[in-house]
C-alpha cells in the first residue's frame, strides 16, 4: 500500500503518474485541503503539519510514504525520516537527478514556493550531484492559487509566468526545475515564456524513482485508489478534475486531520 | 477589552480603522495564518475554524468580537452567536446598510470570495434594507494571494480586476461592496477598472459600527493592541506591515489555534 500526501491537490499529478506506470498499485491519498497552501507559511507550522499527515497515513497501514509536496519535501523530509520505520521518500531527489542528466550547459533554474525556494533543497541536492552545476532560484507564490482557482492559461497567468521567470532567460538556464506539484499544469504557458527550456516536473519523477525502489511489476491486479482530504469531498471532487483528466475513481473521505 | 479575528491578515484593516477612530480601546487580534484563507474552503470547515477562533479569543476575557471577515462573517455568524453569550459583531450588516444609502441607481455590485458569495450574505442584508436595490456579486478568489504576497498594483492585479470586474459596467452598478477585508488594499486598480464607482469597504465600516454600539469615548488612555498568530510571529510581522502601514505597534505571540 502506497501512501502519497500533500498540502492539497498538487500531489494528484504524481498519483495521475503512479496509476499510468503501476496501475496495480493501491494507493491511500492525503490531501490537506483544510490548510492548503503550506508553501506561504513558515518551516515550523509545515513540519507539525507534515508530522500530522503522516500519522494519519501509518493508521491506514501503507507500507512507504511518498511526499507528493515540494515544501514539506524540502522542509520535512529529514525530520519524519527520523521519527518514522517505514521508507519515506520525498520529490527533491529524483527531480534533481533527472535535472542533472538533462542540462546540458550546466545551468538549472528552479522554482518553488517560498518555503522550497528558501530551504534551498534543490540547489543542493544538484551541487551534491554535480558541483558544476550552477543554480539560480525563483519563488513563485501565485501559481499554487492560480492553478488552485483554474486560471491555467490566458493573460493572468502568461503575466505572471513572465513576471517570475524572465530572469531564467537571463541566467541561461537549459532546463527548469517545476519544484512544486502544482506547476505542471501551468506548463503551456512556462512554455510560452522559456521555449527553449526543459522542464522537469517533480511528482512524475518522484512516480518513476517509487517504482524503482518498490520494484514494483504488474500482478495482473487493478489497484485502488483511496483519497482522504480535510476539507470537504465536495470541494475536492470539484478541484481534482484538474488535476487526473477527470479519472477520479475511488472512494473520497472526509477527516478532522486535526486530531492526529 | 475588543476581540477581532479573521482567516490572516485582512482583518487589520479593520484594526486600523480600530486605532484610528478608538485610539483609547485595547484590542486582541486574532490571525489564523497557520490555516489562511478561509474563503476557498467549505462552509462546514470555515465554521469549525471559526468555532476555535472564538474560544481562543474568549479565553482572552473580551467583551465584545468583531469578526472581521467577510467569509465567516458570511458564513458562521448566527452559529457563533447562538453559542456565546457576549455580543458578536460581523462585516456584513453594517458594510450593506452603507452601501444601501451610498447607490443612487440601487444598483450594487458585491464581490468577495467563493465562500461569501455562495452564502449570498450581502445580498440579502440589502434586499432586507431595500427591496427595490437590485444585487450583482462576483467571486474574486485571486484578490487575497495578490494581497497577501503583495501584489498591489501593476498589470498582474489590473488585469485580474478587470477580468473579475468587467461584468459590474454592464449591470451598471454605482456602488461596489468590498465584500472581503483584504480588498481595500486593491482599490487602486478596482478604481482603474471602475473609474466612476463608489467602494464601500468592510473592515472600515464594521469599525465604526463597532464603535457605535460601545458607545465608546476617549478616557485619555491610549489603548494597547495584543495581537496573536497561529503560523510564525516573522511571517506575520513582514506582512502585516502592507495592511497597518508600518505602524505595528503591541506584542505578537505565536498560539496553537488547534487546541480550542
Amino acid at each position: 500500500m502506497i501512501g502519497v500526501f500533500d498540502s492539497g491537490l498538487g500531489g494528484l499529478s504524481a498519483v495521475k503518474e503512479i496509476h499510468r506506470i503501476m496501475p496495480w498499485e493501491d494507493v491511500i491519498y492525503f490531501g490537506d485541503t483544510g490548510r492548503v497552501p503550506y508553501g506561504t507559511k513558515s518551516p515550523e507550522t509545515i513540519i507539525r503539519y507534515a508530522k500530522q499527515d503522516v500519522r494519519f497515513l501509518l493508521t491506514n497501514r501503507v507500507d512507504i510514504i511518498l511526499i507528493a509536496c515540494g515544501t514539506v519535501s524540502s522542509t520535512a523530509l529529514e525530520i519524519l525520516r527520523g521519527e518514522n520505520e517505514i521508507p519515506i521518500i520525498g520529490v527533491v531527489k529524483a527531480t534533481a537527478e533527472k535535472a542533472s542528466r538533462l542540462t546540458e550547459n550546466k545551468r538549472v533554474g528552479i522554482i518553488g514556493t517560498t518555503a522550497t525556494v528558501k530551504s534551498n533543497s534543490y540547489d543542493k541536492e544538484l551541487k551534491a550531484l554535480n558541483p558544476d552545476i550552477k543554480t539560480m532560484s525563483v519563488a513563485c507564490p501565485l501559481f499554487v492559487p492560480l492553478v488552485e482557482n483554474g486560471f491555467i492559461d490566458g493573460d493572468i497567468p502568461y503575466l505572471t509566468a513572465k513576471h517570475y521567470l524572465e530572469p531564467f532567460t537571463e541566467f541561461g538556464a537549459d532546463t527548469l526545475i517545476l519544484g512544486c506539484t502544482h506547476y505542471p499544469l501551468l506548463s503551456g504557458v512556462i512554455k510560452r515564456v522559456l521555449p527553449n527550456v526543459k522542464l522537469v516536473n517533480s511528482g512524475a519523477e518522484s512516480a518513476v524513482h517509487l517504482k524503482n525502489i518498490l520494484r514494483s511489476f504488474d500482478n495482473g491486479k487493478k489497484g485502488r485508489t483511496h483519497y482522504f482530504v480535510s476539507d470537504t469531498k465536495d470541494a475536492f471532487v470539484r478541484t481534482a478534475s484538474i488535476f487526473l483528466d477527470n479519472e477520479l475513481c475511488g472512494d473520497v473521505t472526509e477527516i478532522n486531520i486535526e486530531q492526529y
